[in-house]
């Protein structure tokens, strides 16, 4: 049988907050902006020392280390994927007519395809300046290389490049460390919580989406290990979720269109567009982006909504392209249809045989090791991280350290490798370097390593054979292995996608030559940039574990078909040696972030938990008419933090539970309170302002904390009617449901707060931390602690 | 507002089927096979008439036209994808150690790759002989015109072709319409409602998959319009239903394995693969059969699932291209990935300027408009067939009268042809006819008439510009479209899918040369074979209407991503304009044959419906301790049928609803009956044999009627005690829930059964029916009256 840790009981958990006396996680912290700063920090550190300092004397210190993966924290807000059906609500829809939806389909198209439009642009607005700084860059190094190559001096061409480099970097760790932690790192971990249900506060801000594409700049001109692919994910969720609000709350412009959006079910939508639409532009692959929306996101399929996800992923792309197309000056030609283009793969030289497909799965195998690996060196960095360093400025300095080290370890490795290729009449080369070599010859390790990775990753997939010997490409991976894990976790805005391909390709070019040499005849059959591909998809397998998507992304960066068999069974393979040994990367930092992530179903021997082990209880329950008090009260218990409220017949102050007739949440009863829709009974005189769905929709997604509101001593007396604004048809499960049908029923449907009843009774409340709690262990079922991190 | 006809309840409806004295149309009907063999069609015909003819006298005939799209039949039963969580059930997974889901897991993958490597033997299969078949037809045909072409006679040379095509087919129509009718047609509207959760009888049952294999033989061998593609998906469902319950009904054998499997729910998860593995062995498309699977069947994504599907449909590919690669004496050789190819697409050729989206749009416009003639002519001919062409005998005259005209059309068309081209060195013509041309020289309209199907579409793909002439294409588009269109809903086993692609092909190339000599200069840019595969996607588009899926599947097909944009502008433009006119042709043969198909969201303005005016009330409730009488005689009501029983805890005989406490199926009743699961209560003695799972899945699927089960009067007085085998946590809405809401859970979970209840007493229960009633017609809300058709 499982085991199972002692549960924790909702009670005990908030005694626990109560003594640390945390304020009000739930809100969005505009009024906390020091609390509201660390909630957001899945990538990389901790800034609560630093941060609350000054309160280090006012209230003792949590006893749980912060960022423990067996903590599950209380600090994440959940989002609401279900439709709030109240009076309100439904009135309106009624009111609607057949073209009224029409009219909201069309508007959502039209939504979908600005998205894709502004995701394209922002792609290309990257690679264009990237491009430009980073040619800058490498065109100056190279003069003072060569200027100092022969007369000697090359330290100084040395410090020159780290300067630069480190230079870029700060101003790019500075945005990020000090402006919007959020930004740091790919954004990945991020909307995936975000679109599983977890509120990760500002993580879809325009503030964010503006220090991200600055960072990711600065990032990857300043000669970091890390590719500009993962934050456009990012960048097109913020897009998403800023152009279908219709409005910009940090520039405090309303439009005043799109208000019908306004919710979550609404926005949830449009984020995944977003994202995929992030993903068509990085990677050229619409149809991989539409599959990663869902594979992250989509609890429930829905035909419209995956075709205007595609036609978002489609309209990114192909922006993307024909602005590329103007800035080479070549308009019209869509040959470049993302930020990471592997180059053409011609049919001929990619054919494989049968006997080559146990190669391919070895190589995956391997992929599966050095990913796990990768995972497990990142996993104990970012521990240190958490404990020691986590102040913005000694961040900047670690980010500066790193880009000072790349570009040494890089020039280090050029300078002492002696692999010189004869520089052919259309050599593809950007920046040759010369250094020791013969005229007429460059430097092959510069080819890897004095480049934009996106270019170095094509030429090992594309240059001829023999272009590199075997001791580069072994040193090569070595170096930036190390490098790349490194890097991974800084406070820049930076993806691991194109690293990981980089550390592949590499090693999976050394295994064709390896090969080639091996098999007397076969220099043909093992074509290198045949096996660099396949080592590329290994590797970004071992570290990511993504599935189906990545396997449609990189067929669609391939532009070839062909190779979908061997990149599946690559992928799948170190998928499974992987996981045998770690989690994959991304999982492992929303893991260290404590985050209650739901994944897709209940573990398989849950089946003897019942709704009635894994509720919540006792439930604070609202009268149908409450007294304005009570309300306010509740809400500013700061020990318990409950954001859904069942409205029940009856508070009786008996053991009985009350009747439930229906649902409501904190952020309504908080909108309702601004309003001061009161019922003043004494006098039994109806003056309250009707209060419509628009004065929701205008407060959403910032609800004021309940601080913020002022209710007099006179008001607290007065009663509030909440019949039309709760829920009136909350789903319900009963005390003996299994957990296994709890948690389909909570995921398919998107909720947040399932009530338990018996017998029509509320007798407790499902959250979506109390299904996260259990997890399959080493050992069996586990429970995760809940704690106040 | 909108409008809504007059509601018919579930009383009115329950009288209804009571005056015309109805079987019991729950069962699979081995009881009653000539009700079942209707019950099952869904392309072709109602043989109503012909098999019930002896029974007309005793019995009216139903006032309704039978098979009319404004009504609902009652006659189709909902599977069950929402477990039956009883104590049993719960007993067995809390029983099971996390090894033991690790082992089902396992075999799960086992099954996957089982299904996927069936599946394209299968494909391969049928591939090679019908290549065989075909090769002997089309030299016979070829010799025997040679020889008369310069003697004269050429009418025994049509005779000779007529007949060798008649004969064929008359075998494939015979096996179809005698033994097996719901194989014919492409299987795909079968599927599709399979999937959706509606129990097609013997949809799934090898019988099925024998017939539809030999059709499908005979009728590509017999020169029809037709594919072997759309019946690979049928095939593969049925393969996947097989492999995936570790036994055959049919044969009688039980191999005592997967017995875990044999219920509705993970039986879906395989028949999905299956469709998915099918999909990729026709179209050598793996992505584009995941995508197939679920667009038509998946209520909610699961990541394991998915990724499942993917591997079974990457099997499917891969088998087939090793096997034929054998065939074509190239072992290892893999550029065979499906039964059509659409050959190799170079880059170069393929690639498209901005200037050329427009006409891309106003191509995918004429693909719709040609789509929706096709349908709605076939919608005309299937209403035709359904009156008057319903008698197997007529049915095969009919698909050997289509049979003899193709083959005269066609050489009529040949005939008359005067479109002579050179034969070049390395001709690509299997089947070259020379007829009235000059030596050295063929007939250009035999290569599209004269030949498979897919060799056709290949050509018009991929021959050099000038190969056709547009008198040649414009002649074949319009025979071929009218043939195509008489062809589909015969009694034959055959797709639409290969049939529609070469109409557009044939008008596509004639978009392009017709283009390209409008621009003088433009003979390079309008590549007819471009124009070809755009015109291929606008047609089968406009027919068949699928979105994401046939994009992907376009595209892998092709073996290009370049033209990505293209096809889904192409496809998206085809399906907004063909959706003007009328549905597509899948939707109206499923609509025709009246099955209660939900759709993915409920009617847009529904809003104002609630699940009181959408239930069927009242319900026959059961006590939890019931008598076996009153078991037998509810079960034995031929009026009512229900299938699913909310059991209570007292039966009130006043009108107070009882509370309810489990729900229970008519199949578990009547394993409980069979296996006479008695309490005693008299003697007050528990002699009941302890039931176990086993004995309900071996009673799965084909659940004996409750008439063959024999209760003696001494019998039905014992009593039965439920409470073991109810599901005790039925999942519940309230009366107030807005039908949305009922039918998102309903859709998102896989219910058939959903209780509606009013302070936990039982009010009514939503079926299936209930919800597939409403939809958006032209005049707002409609519904659809039941019948039992």
């Amino acid at each position: 049988m499982a085991n199972i840790t002692k549960k924790v009981s909702w009670s005990s958990r908030a005694d626990e907050s109560g003594a640390t006396g945390e304020g009000t996680p739930l809100l969005n912290g505009s009024e906390q902006p020091r609390h509201s700063r660390q909630i957001g920090r899945l990538s990389t550190v901790d800034l609560e020392e630093e941060m609350t300092s000054d309160e280090d004397s006012l209230r003792g210190r949590p006893k749980e280390i912060p960022h423990n993966e067996k903590l599950l924290s209380l600090k994440f807000e959940s989002l609401d994927y279900d439709n709030i059906e109240n009076q309100l609500f439904l009135e309106e829809e009624r009111r609607m007519s057949y073209m009224g939806f029409r009219c909201l389909e069309i508007s959502r198209w039209v939504v979908c395809g600005l998205i894709g439009f502004l995701t394209g642009l922002i792609a290309c607005f990257i690679d264009i300046v990237v491009e430009e700084l980073a040619g800058i860059k490498y065109q100056v190094v190279k003069e003072n290389i060569e200027r100092f190559t022969e007369v000697g001096g090359l330290s100084i061409s040395l410090i020159l490049w780290a300067v630069l480099n480190s230079a870029f970097v700060m101003v790019g760790a500075i945005i990020v460390a000090f402006f919007e932690p959020i930004a740091a790192g790919s954004g990945i971990p991020q909307i995936k919580c975000y679109l599983n249900g977890v509120k990760i506060p500002r993580v879809v801000r325009l503030k964010t989406l503006v220090v991200k594409v600055c960072g990711v700049i600065c990032s990857v001109v300043g000669g970091l290990a890390v590719g500009k692919e993962g934050p456009m994910i990012h960048s097109g969720a913020v897009v998403a979720a800023g152009v279908s609000q219709g409005r910009s709350t940090s520039l405090k412009r309303d439009f005043k269109i799109f208000e019908y959006f306004r919710r979550d079910t609404e926005k949830r939508d449009f984020v995944s567009a977003g994202a995929a639409a992030g993903v068509s532009a990085a990677f050229g692959a619409p149809v991989g982006g539409v599959l990663f929306s869902l594979e992250e996101g989509a609890s429930f399929w829905n035909q419209m909504l995956t075709w205007r996800i595609f036609f978002a992923s489609m309209i990114s792309t192909f922006t993307l392209n024909f602005f590329l197309s103007i800035y080479h000056n070549n308009p019209g030609d869509l040959s470049n249809p993302g930020l990471i283009n592997f180059g053409r793969f011609e049919s001929d030289s990619v054919a494989y045989n049968l006997y080559e497909i146990p190669l391919f799965i070895a190589m995956g195998a391997i992929g599966g090791l050095l990913g796990a690996l990768f995972n497990v060196l990142n996993y104990w960095l970012t521990i240190f991280r958490i404990r020691y360093v986590h102040r913005p400025c000694l961040q900047v300095m670690e980010a500066m350290l790193v880009a000072a080290v790349t570009a040494t370890v890089s020039f280090t490795m050029i300078y002492f490798s002696n692999d010189c290729q004869p520089l052919g009449p259309e050599h593809t080369e950007e920046y040759p370097l010369q250094l020791f070599c013969a005229d007429g010859e460059y430097n092959s390790m510069a080819t890897a390593f004095f480049n934009t990775p996106e270019r170095s990753v094509r030429s090992l997939f594309h240059n001829q054979p023999g272009t590199y010997n075997p001791l580069t490409l072994g040193l090569f991976t070595l170096t930036y292995f190390f490098l790349a894990c490194w890097t991974y976790g800084l406070a820049v805005s930076a993806g691991v996608f194109i690293p990981s391909l980089l550390i592949g390709a590499a090693w999976g070019r050394l295994c064709g030559i390896l090969l080639a040499s091996i098999t007397s005849t076969g220099s043909i059959w093992a074509d290198p940039g045949k096996y660099a591909l396949i080592g590329a998809a290994a590797q970004l397998g071992g570290i990511v574990r993504m599935t189906l998507s990545l396997t449609v992304i990189m067929v669609e960066a391939t532009g070839n078909v062909t190779y979908g068999l061997p990149i599946m069974l690559v992928l799948m393979t170190a998928k499974i040696v992987g996981d045998y040994f770690v989690e994959g990367l991304y999982d492992i930092h929303i893991k260290l972030q404590s985050v209650p992530f739901l994944h897709w179903e209940a573990p398989a021997t849950s089946h003897w938990l019942t709704a009635r082990e894994v509720m919540s209880s006792p439930v604070t329950c609202l009268n149908r008419i409450e007294k304005v008090g009570t309300i306010v009260d509740i809400l500013s218990n700061t020990s318990t933090n409950h954001n859904g409220f069942p409205v029940v017949m009856q508070v009786t102050g008996s053991d009985e539970p009350a009747k439930l007739c229906g649902l409501i949440l904190r952020s309504q009863l908080i909108v309702l309170l601004k309003h001061k829709v009161f019922v003043e009974l004494a006098r039994s005189r109806l003056t309250q302002r009707k209060l419509q769905l628009k004065d929701f929709r205008d407060a959403y997604p910032r609800f004021p904390p309940i601080q913020s509101i002022h209710v007099s001593q006179d008001e607290r007396e007065c009663m509030m009617d909440l019949t039309e604004f709760m829920n009136a048809t909350p789903y319900t499960v009963l005390q003996e449901t299994s957990l296994p049908r709890v948690f389909k029923l909570f995921r398919a449907l998107g909720l947040r707060h399932l009530v338990v009843v018996d017998d029509n009774r509320v007798v407790g409340l499902v959250t979506r931390k109390d299904l996260a709690r259990y997890h399959l262990g080493k050992h069996g079922l586990e429970e995760l602690q809940l704690a106040q991190t």
